[in-house]
């Protein structure tokens, strides 16, 4: 039998300190930037128009800070996930240069933590991964952990070290990569509401509904050269636990994203992945809605004409978000919630 | 409750002469034409090539018109039609500078008219919308129509005023961005036909048939960022007029000129749109058929290299287009019918 | 009746040493790439970074080398086989000149070879296909055969030529535009496995599946300009032989390929096409599988730093390849079987 093909880390495999090269540099074109746009029908005229890019200091469009994400993330799923029973949280995720067209983006990540489960089958694996430009520059950095098979089961458990994981990503830690050059021009970015016009506990339904094909999300899944087989297969997953594809976790995170322009207009890029949760699978078929809630409001230390929204961003499948659904009186989520996103946006000030 | 999210304006919400600035300016890229080849299949020369762009004098391949136009379109939506009941029909459009990735388009439009139906629920909105590029030239503008909703019933209705509605655009008015530089090269294009082999009157049955799917009209719709719901959510369709999501009209249109290549492949470029109506909704799984006439063959004031060709393009769902379905006796369209579209292409003369 | 439209040629349209300029030449563009990657998750470094191709004395990352064969397959689609009842085979398939984001493809055939089938119904027409970029720098040139049907049956069969099909493609006949400028760099091209891992013989089998939906086959066939009617329209192939829409071959080869990854992950490009057939039709639905033998391992006469592998890569579909399903005593293909590929790859040898 041939020795070439990779069967992807068990849970015994991963050790403490371990340093993970993942393969597959990406140099990201303006190609992967309209495949974005069709696939979520982002509307923020940060990513959509260079003019617009400009008048806040940068060269060109950057794109989507979410589609930077996925292709760091996708490279390390043949080293980490691929042999993973479920993808348990973020954590301490924070953006930094921006990403344009013509940059190569690779990927590593070191072990942190490691807890094998009681039942001794699985364990949970906690990594820092960090996504790089072609400078070395770090664009993306963040923390995962996720359950993974184990494979030899009479192997013993290794020490048990859970990771301290920050409550969130401190504003002193954030990237804000812009400075207007112009005034800025909210009739162009589609809503007049800035920064100071967000008060700490709002809610706002974003109201869109979008329905999710199988086709959609694969393609969105393979652009980031995410190889998790459970997104792909349907002569294995029909036999599964659900019968059919799940799809990525991200693109729910992509499709809340781009619904919650209509409301969060001015959100111009996401700075931190404070945490997320997948609560509950999307299979395609499904119709995503989102709500959001405006968990605190930052002044920036280094700039007055910016400043910091941290935001819940839930998102529903087949329900409408007017009456915010979340989690029962128990703390058990919604059944129609499958994701559970708090993350800080950066976001014009007024006067600017 | 928060007033983040904007509901798209009612019929109330429209007054003569009011100047709508809409959102999101987009940078056209190569990753556009590359999803609309996908799409459409399309396989007219100029836009395919940009060597042979420059033989007619452009710089590079320019987008296809359409493409132009749907993503001047889509910027509207959200302002224009996001409460219509009904986009009821185009007028006097004409494309201007020719449009290359790198080009930034943004959209403004003006309401021209205005007029109650007689339910007082409902009310006909007439605009005039301009797409620019970077540098204000105008690359399309047009007149459409949409019936839109009205929201506080109780309000007065407006002052009637319906514009005058030109049958046609002039050939004076035409935009004409050719020149030849080298022989035009008939094999290259697929076609030895010209501008004098055409007769008014002539019909084309353009033979091909695409059927379309789910994801391949959201994700056109979605490039051009038009938000309107009835494409994309299905939780709410299912319990709609038709049961499923609707497909853009534009998409019909795009379809029926890409299938027009066979019989039309020297056309090339769309320079007006006389007029068109959407006369039947399509939908995923439909089989989009087309059928051409010469309605008129005109020459151009300033060129003996190029002509106009006054063309009816008819698509059909889920019949062929060789006995050329269009109305019966009473004016009525045959049901096969989904657009009636008048528009006018510039093609190159013999001899040149 | 209008004649403008193309009924493409049929069997006695054929002549010996007829030469075709097929219509639409296109210049490649990064969009086409990402829609690539978004279709096939192809994960091959070479294609995916232009920092990386630069290591191997490239000035930027090459479009994938199917990629390139798809574009100029495309072309010949509407001279060739729109009438096509069957395509047989390939042979002597060459690949060339790297192509780059920018180049303009065109494609020329020649035909080599005649012969009416018994039947008088239809015939066996062998064309060499040649593409080039706007250089005149052969990209890759192959021969096929096709059976087409005759419209006339009246007119008398041509003379019986069959050309002589090469067994497979000399090494001394292959193009390696490689050149080491920095050492080979296995993490990032996602395998240790280098040249002379291989043992002739030796069968991999790739592991992964993958799901085919409408829209993903007609997305692809479109991007390449292909027109064959049985891919597109549902509303005739209802009513046809298989009841459904037909995936073109060329899909089927580019999954295998982009499965064979894991396994193959340093084979940089596709240098010839020794064989091929698309042994049964697959479907929308359908789950792709794949697995490779290595026929030969052959060095390179101009370099000592790669050396070239020749593999049949058989696809499968709703079937796993663990136990490398191929063909019964008898010589007949398994029933899972849908691709028969023999081809040749490049691969970094050792100590470079």
């Amino acid at each position: 039998m041939s020795n070439k093909t990779k069967p992807g880390h068990f849970f015994e495999d991963f050790y403490l300190g371990q340093e993970l090269i993942h393969a597959t540099p990406r140099t990201v074109t303006e190609g992967d930037v309209a495949l974005y746009t069709a696939l979520f029908g982002s509307r923020f005229a940060l990513n959509s128009s260079t003019p617009f890019a400009q008048t806040l200091g940068l060269a060109q469009a950057p794109i989507d800070s979410l589609l930077a994400f996925h292709i760091v993330f996708g490279k390390t799923v043949a080293d980490i996930s691929l042999n993973a029973v479920a993808n348990l949280g973020y954590a301490a995720g924070r953006f930094g240069a921006p990403v344009y067209p013509g940059d190569t983006l690779s990927t590593r990540s070191t072990v942190i933590g490691l807890r094998q489960n009681r039942d001794g089958k699985t364990g949970v694996v906690y990594v820092r991964s960090i996504g790089v430009n072609q400078r070395h520059e770090p664009v993306v950095d963040y923390i995962r952990w996720v359950m993974v098979r184990k494979r030899n089961l009479d192997l013993p458990a290794p020490e048990v070290v859970v990771p301290e994981l920050p409550e969130g990503v401190d504003t002193g830690q954030l990237t804000v990569p812009y400075r207007l050059t112009a005034p800025y021009d909210t009739d162009l970015a589609g809503s007049e509401h800035l920064w100071e016009d967000y008060a700490v506990g709002e809610r706002i339904d974003h109201v869109d509904g979008i329905t999710i094909e199988e086709a959609e999300h694969m393609l969105a899944t393979r652009l980031y050269q995410n190889t998790a087989k459970v997104h792909f297969n349907q002569h294995v997953e029909r036999d599964g636990r659900f019968g059919r594809r799940i799809i990525y976790g991200g693109h729910i995170i992509s499709l809340a994203r781009a619904i919650s322009f209509n409301g969060l207009a001015n959100a111009l890029s996401i700075a931190a992945i404070n945490g997320g949760r997948h609560t509950s699978p999307t299979f395609a078929g499904d119709t995503l809605y989102a709500w959001s809630e405006i968990l605190d409001r930052q002044a920036l230390p280094d700039t007055a004409d910016f400043g910091a929204l941290r935001i819940r961003t839930v998102a529903l499948k087949d329900r409408a978000a007017h009456d915010f659904p979340y989690k029962d009186a128990a703390g058990a989520y919604d059944p129609a919630v499958v994701l559970d996103f708090d993350y800080t946006v950066l976001m014009p000030r007024q006067g600017h």
